[in-house]
């Protein structure tokens, strides 16, 4: 592993559609500072520019660094990009950013390189690189969040794809005549098991007559977050472990075929929902481990991430530091 | 594209459960000859050993080239191996062949270097390098036999995964309830969409009662094979018709999934069942279609082989030329 600039650092960037985080990153993944505030008005493409921009500066000040320390900056955005041209090309959850050219706009404002890739590629090879695939050579890895992500590392290096798509493991089919998903298939893992679709099956149960705790103790069902639903489950909400055992379910035919094709040392998963902790990990696993032929499996860890929200800060400065 | 000894030849050889093949290639990816032979009592190793050594020289003389000009022999193995020491680990086609050292046993006989690797990797590779997916960067594959097995090319290299047994595509999940496979998962990719899961979709089928002409017409159900069944589609049995765009509908479950997945530039089918063309190539590009996120599926081409039944003697070679 070669890092460039050892004595430098990078300010990683991630820049969700809800949350923009911000942290100065040294060689080894260790973060000097760290930033988080909500992504404004997203509909204002200058305005959430310059709140970037503003964010790189406190972040750098809050590092105590000297300017002349940084490298460059990385951001890990929530959306398609083009990598090449620093371009952020579309996305679902950011309405109006078409072909936004980021990186320039960005770089303009604070004098310093920017690298642009993908949330979901930053945040697995932040747990690669620094958490908890350290020292594996062939790491993929899933972020659920409001929908699943994917990032992919063969040979210590992000694989990308034809063009830089590879990883959409949030489209896989783990239900042939499930729902429809706004890409056209049906019953994509994303679609069942990101937070929208937990929420979405656990209150298609209540209205097909499904007892909860939830509904009694008059939780406004309206807005029912899948944080909610975890917590309940915990607490022995029935329709909740119902819906989170399926969740696992889900996850864990994806885990499987994910372990079939890349015959991976190791499958992580990052976000929120990996909140829920060893209740969820262990229905992943088991769920995976018979889906999947023994040989393989044996060689295999399933983990959720050690990071946390982190990941993907960390993992954007990741990729500038080992380009 | 490094290839070593440009002005030499490289035996391929395709070592399957039924058929033996082998051939002189050169370093563009042409035979100079090419021998099939039925594969000898499978429980006899030695005897098999023998017979591989004895093909080897049979293609060697059918190619009139001197014995100096042949840099060495690449086998493609019907099974589970270990290609640092050339081990055929073990195969559900192969009884008792299990830790067999192949690679050296060959070697000793015909004093010439022996690699060794699996058939489909072979395969794949060799669409990839002489075939349809010539040029391309990151390729797929699947090949269609009794069952289904896969090979990945990635950044023009093949990716073998973490203990070798990447490209398991035959046990991805297209039917979470589906029947069980060996490897303990349901619904396998492979188990519903090989030769034998065809044949045993379409038997299960007439037993439930469903008319078909091949009863009707007193062709021996016992004794039916895959071929037959698509030779009876393009017929217009209608039975066969409906297992065969079933077939194509799991195909295309399975191509979505390698689609989104590696966002590859192509994915390749090789083996007998490519014998359909296209009736059953425009099903499983269809399925695959309606299953991908348009923007991924417009990069990607589905193709079937093109170098029928000798793309695995060739892969061969190429990785030993390319290695």
């Amino acid at each position: 592993m070669n890092v460039k600039n050892p004595g430098k650092f990078v300010v990683g960037i991630d820049f969700g559609a809800s949350r923009l985080k911000a942290g100065v990153c040294n060689h080894e993944g260790q973060l000097i500072s760290h930033v988080v505030e909500s992504t404004q008005d997203r509909e204002n493409i200058c305005g959430v520019i310059e709140q970037i921009a503003k964010i790189i500066d406190t972040a750098i000040a809050q590092s105590n660094l000297s300017r002349d320390k940084i490298s460059g900056v990385a951001i890990g955005a929530c959306g398609l990009v083009d990598r090449q041209k620093g371009y952020f090309l579309s996305s679902s959850v950011m309405p109006g950013w078409n072909n936004v050219p980021l990186s320039r706009a960005i770089s303009k404002i604070v004098k310093l390189p920017v690298l642009l890739d993908n949330d979901a590629n930053a945040a697995i090879f932040g747990e690669w690189w620094a958490g908890i695939g350290k020292g594996k050579n062939h790491v993929v890895g899933m972020t659920l969040g409001t929908g699943i992500g994917g990032g992919i590392i063969l040979n210590n290096q992000l694989y990308y794809g034809c063009s830089d798509n590879a990883g959409e493991f949030g489209h896989m089919t783990v239900d042939p005549d499930g729902p429809r998903c706004f890409c056209g298939n049906r019953g994509c893992l994303g679609l069942l098991a990101g937070a929208t679709g937990i929420v979405r099956r656990f209150l298609n149960r209540v209205k097909a007559g499904s007892d909860t705790i939830l509904g009694q103790a008059g939780i406004d069902l309206e807005s029912l977050t899948a944080k909610t639903i975890y917590e309940e489950a915990s607490r022995g909400d029935r329709l909740a472990i119902e819906i989170i055992n399926e969740t696992g379910k889900y996850l864990g035919i994806g885990t499987a075929n994910l372990i079939s094709c890349f015959n991976p040392d190791m499958v992580i998963f990052t976000g929120g929902m990996t909140g829920m902790g060893e209740s969820l990990l262990s229905i992943i696993r088991h769920e995976a481990q018979g889906r999947t032929y023994p040989a393989i499996y044996e060689r295999v860890e399933i983990q959720f991430g050690k990071l946390g929200n982190k990941a993907g800060v960390i993992g954007a400065a990741g990729i500038f530091f080992l380009k």
